[in-house]
């Protein structure tokens, strides 16, 4: 653990990735785009996991495992589909290697050649609904609500840990369903979930809209998407529920027979969300400290640290330590007592803070005397002694409020941070000094918007569900508009 | 749902097959040897999983993720690994597809070559040895004690769901350490887990030892296993526990200082099981009229299936019916109480009969007048009529007593067909005609080994851990032998 990386002010981008490496979060590996993700960064990966699972599954969706590999030619069955997805990606073209001729390692067996290549699942849209062809015959087969756990590729030429690798985990959730109204209400309550799950969870306010036609999924008639704020200034897409329409069952042929005894083409969503939000997760709460966690994902929530000068001492403190140990761990709390004699307490207090443990308890001799221990908090950085008595309640407790107050203050930062503009020139100001979430009027078309990207390298983040109608003017054609929308710079 | 598959007896391998896809467990995909694993059996494999993961975090492993990737050179680097694993496996070639010049679909980008290829990882001992190299500097780095949940791709030629399918779902164990003697335990330690979770979970018994160096894992000094054996006396490999001694450290260059401050090699063990386990799992107890799951597995542990004639009887019986599913939900018991009016509680018997549920209750009118439910388990097919009082308890015994019927069966299945053979000619004979593992006495040559092989087909199972020692002679050879050990044909 060391201190030596700069601040957000000094370099935001390097400060995220030497917190990302020297917190022990995830590193680059010897493939190229790839990371590996190291134990504390995957225990975090695991609550969010976990926590997603029982969502989808107390919404009644079930867990499935599809090919990771998809035949060349499904891709082109869906026009747009094709467009977006099957061009920069890992393809395989053999499958075995032989011995070099020269006898120094191996060589790829020319004879062994695939006569379709495969494709690494960038998505599994196609290979899924070629597989729910089979699965469907009738309306009593619908809905079918099936999410999976997966890795996928796509090959990114410039990738930054978590937020965009070549590799990358994720659920995908693929559901059919008989009629229109409700795969759009599949859609919608998937978005919802995404939107409690990172506000409740990740303590990390999200605006909850639908994509432009420009920053569409492709293949999606609708895309829904919740996004972000960072402290850079930058939109970060957290997560994405799209509707498909019919344009996967068209395209793998997938009828079924409805109650009226008709042979109708099934609807589709598809949504996910991926280890992108360990990069939201971090970039939201951290400081120039390190890492700051929301209580609910961090893997350890309570870290105690016995104070103690010599030896003898320790046994005392560990009694009373782990007796605290066991009464938060009751509560469903994980706590790590960190008795290690090889290293300082001071060591130890700058090691969890960097690793963004949420709250640090710290018992010596005379917190033994005094029936106390010192509380510090790692969100506020703020310390004292509490009684003893009923610490346990008193640490619960403090763990809601810091989860809250993690919540609240990146709110009050994106509150801060958004900004509603009616001219040109405050627009790209905005866009170039200021950064942040700008409310502006735009006239629908997707030229427009990439001539906006064009001069400003801010997109359309989202076109809100929940804000109200108003009559405006596009703030770069001038045309009439009907709505703002949110425009940023992103991630 | 539908019974038209062979018994075992007259066709062993089409029962299996037929089991598996019409129990909605998994089926073939579009993609050649790689299967879709369907949400039924998905839910198994998840109970498998999470009782696995446990086991692991308690032994103090932590979960971390590797890049699917593996440059092809990596394999060269441990002599004996490269000709176990680079061979027939999956290889990466291409980054990018293009608009085919004949506009009807995608081809690959001949410009868009991989200067050194990837395989995708048939096993991950080369990356993460690479890796650790980084993580391991000194003792106090040691133990690591890793594992991951991966899919991992061996270009297999013949395929069959879930025992040997081109991709494959699994954990990986890789862990290093400071001694010899310490990675030794911890390969054991693994292999009692292991065999404790076929056991006690499964219900399946199994045989730990070690592999002959001809069944040895590429790369290892010895190789420890758990074998079960099959209703059709063929014997699996249902995981194995390798000591990789110093061979990946040395062939990664990963060494550390030790607490005498001399640089040595770190000490490395790797473990395993895979989506196999759902093979063994089905083969262990499943009978003629369809899947037979061990309720510590099963997805579903008990089944309501409400019995009425008018649909005006159903609402008191679902009274009933819920108030007993909330009662065993209360007990960690999994329950599905099945109102469907669009089947008949027939149709329903039928089904979960053949999916293996462990027990089911059916209530009808009559039953709520005598205060009584019908109670059928799915192991023996027996039916009794039990009072409703403190039915809760009653199931949840039940279930134990299925749980401990499974595990004795299928020992005293593998004790009646293990034979202690002292001459060729037996050896022959039990091995064609019936099966089973067969004790006997083994030079200890790879060479005679690979002779009876190629003569009976049958291969060294184990060389059992807890086996006397006991002067014999070669079944084959005539030469000296210390140990009886386990032959057998194998899937």
């Amino acid at each position: 653990m060391a201190k030596d990386f700069p601040t957000r002010e000094e370099n935001y981008a390097q400060w995220y990735n030497d917190l990302v490496i020297k917190a022990d979060l995830a590193e680059n590996s010897a493939v190229r785009g790839c990371m590996v993700i190291k134990p504390y960064g995957y225990a975090i990966w695991e609550k969010i996991q976990s926590t997603l699972d029982r969502m989808f599954k107390e919404t009644g969706h079930v867990n499935a495992y599809f090919p990771l590999f998809i035949p060349k030619s499904f891709f082109s069955r869906e026009a747009d589909h094709v467009e977006g997805f099957a061009k920069e990606c890992a393809v395989v073209t053999h499958y075995r290697l032989k011995n070099a001729p020269d006898g120094k390692g191996v060589v790829v067996d020319e004879t062994a050649k695939l006569e379709e290549e495969y494709i690494i699942r960038p998505t599994s849209e196609t290979i899924i609904w070629d597989t729910y062809r089979n699965w469907i015959q009738s309306y009593r087969d619908l809905p079918l609500l099936v999410n999976q756990w997966a890795n996928v590729v796509r090959w990114e030429m410039r990738t930054r840990l978590f937020l965009r690798t070549t590799e990358f985990l994720w659920q995908e959730g693929h559901t059919a369903h008989a009629t229109k109204e409700e795969a759009i209400e599949e859609t919608e309550k998937i978005l919802g979930i995404y939107a409690r799950f990172a506000e409740e969870w990740m303590a990390m306010p999200v605006l909850k809209g639908l994509k432009s036609p420009n920053e569409r999924f492709a293949g999606a008639v609708e895309t829904y998407c919740i996004e972000a704020l960072m402290q850079d200034g930058k939109a970060l897409q957290a997560g994405t529920s799209h509707f498909l329409g019919q344009n996967f069952a068209k395209a793998f042929d997938v009828q079924f027979l409805s109650k009226e005894n008709k042979l109708e083409y099934v609807w589709a969503t598809s949504w996910g969300v991926s280890t992108r939000l360990m990069g939201a997760l971090i970039m939201a709460h951290s400081d120039d400290n390190g890492l700051v966690l929301p209580p609910k994902l961090a893997p350890i929530e309570v870290v105690i640290v016995p104070i103690y000068k010599k030896i003898e001492q320790l046994g005392e403190i560990s009694i009373v330590a782990n007796k605290i140990k066991q009464a938060l761990e009751k509560k469903g709390i994980s706590v790590k007592y960190d008795d290690r004699d090889t290293f300082k307490p001071g060591w130890k207090f700058a090691e969890y803070e960097f690793k963004g443990v949420p709250v640090r308890l710290a018992i010596g001799p005379r917190d033994l005397e005094n029936q106390t221990v010192e509380v510090a908090r790692r969100d506020t950085l703020e310390k004292e002694i509490l009684q003893m008595a009923d610490i346990e309640n008193k640490v619960e407790h403090l763990l809601e409020q810091i989860q809250k107050k993690l919540y609240h203050r990146a709110l009050s930062f994106r509150e801060n941070n958004t900004f509603s503009v009616d001219t040109w020139d405050e627009f790209k100001d905005i866009i170039e000094n200021k950064g942040g979430f700008v409310l502006a009027h735009w006239d629908g078309t997707p030229e427009t918007e990439e001539k906006i990207k064009e001069e400003t390298k801010a997109t359309i983040r989202t076109i809100p569900l929940d804000s109200k109608p108003e009559i405006g003017k596009c703030i770069y054609t001038g045309k009439t508009s009907n709505q703002r929308v949110v425009f940023a710079r992103a991630y």
